[in-house]
């Protein structure tokens, strides 16, 4: 079996979203698992002087808005623009990593369920509340999850995996990487369809 | 037949020049024309508080000279990484305008001319000399050319393509407009596809 795809993303990214709904399916095709890694992009942003691609002022800003819900119809994926956008995505982060602890089939379901509950549902993901809702729903103990929220351990392990995405030159979501080899944007799904399937070109 | 399409590059853009190598095949088999455009970028980038993707020094920045390469390769169009990059672009833009008003078909053959005398070639197309060089081995006057590069008129004409690129929102190379509809970057091409055989999606 060859070696895991790894995939970095933020909960808030429309972009990483659209990766989201597709890069198991197309690793899955090619037999490669996927091993997923929410990260924070606004830290990211910080620590590299970048700043989000879509603002409500400028053109190009504005564009990004249309790109995103055209991309989605482009994707055949279900999306509606969140009336806040973006937000703080800590809490649903440090979650996902806490299950992955006990049970990573879950904590992909419950990825799943955050993304689409931005992206379709308009749900408000930065609220401890909402996060521990949403993983209630797909059958996690939210007294278990509320107390492990609260850990400095789990704050320690989102850090880190923040600190391990920058190190490897992270510097965006969604972020693919195959054998080394770096996919930046949802739009580069054709080139990794192509990597996978002929090993590099 | 339906209106044609608005390419807007900069002479000096990577991923400019591979939807130069597919924007006129593609709007072809769908009974389009496309208007060329060239811009300036550091222009157009000064006004709107952008900067270029690409620079040698964060990780971001290999990132991208990385991808001008492999997307090369995905789409199948020659490339080698220019040595001296970016450039300025302004003589071979103002070069285009003025054939533009002499012959059109000439303009489009000068354009890929320039493109693949930068991309393939890497030759310094900032320099006044090396435009006059490209356009004679395409057959135009090179004197006549020479001159008209010194007119207040040809400068005029070239900033007024940039004012009108601003204007309408342009914030990239390359940046494509159908039926008031805009693209950004040659990843979108397979939107464009999708958009020119269904009229929107």
């Amino acid at each position: 079996m060859a070696e895991p795809i790894d995939f970095y993303f933020d909960f808030s990214s429309p972009y990483g979203y659209l990766m989201s709904e597709k890069i198991d399916a197309v690793a899955a095709r090619h037999g490669r698992q996927v091993r997923w890694h929410p990260v924070l992009l606004g830290v990211i942003f910080q620590a590299i002087g970048s700043r989000p691609p879509a603002d409500t002022v400028s053109a190009r800003g504005r564009y990004f808005f249309m790109d995103f819900a055209r991309s989605a119809r482009f994707f055949e994926v279900p999306f509606q623009q969140p009336s806040r956008f973006p937000l703080p995505t800590q809490n649903a982060a440090r979650a996902f990593y806490w299950l992955h602890g006990e049970d990573c089939a879950l904590a992909r379901r419950f990825a799943h369920a955050v993304f689409r509950a931005f992206f379709v549902a308009d749900r408000d993901i930065s609220a401890p509340d909402t996060v521990l809702e949403i993983a209630a729903e797909i059958g996690v103990d939210r007294s278990s999850l509320a107390a492990a929220l609260q850990t400095p351990e789990l704050k320690a392990r989102l850090k880190a995996a923040n600190d391990q995405a920058l190190a490897i030159g992270v510097f965006g979501s969604p972020h693919v990487i195959i054998d080394g080899e770096a996919f930046f944007g949802a739009d580069r799904l054709p080139q990794i369809e192509r990597w996978l399937a002929t090993g590099g070109f």
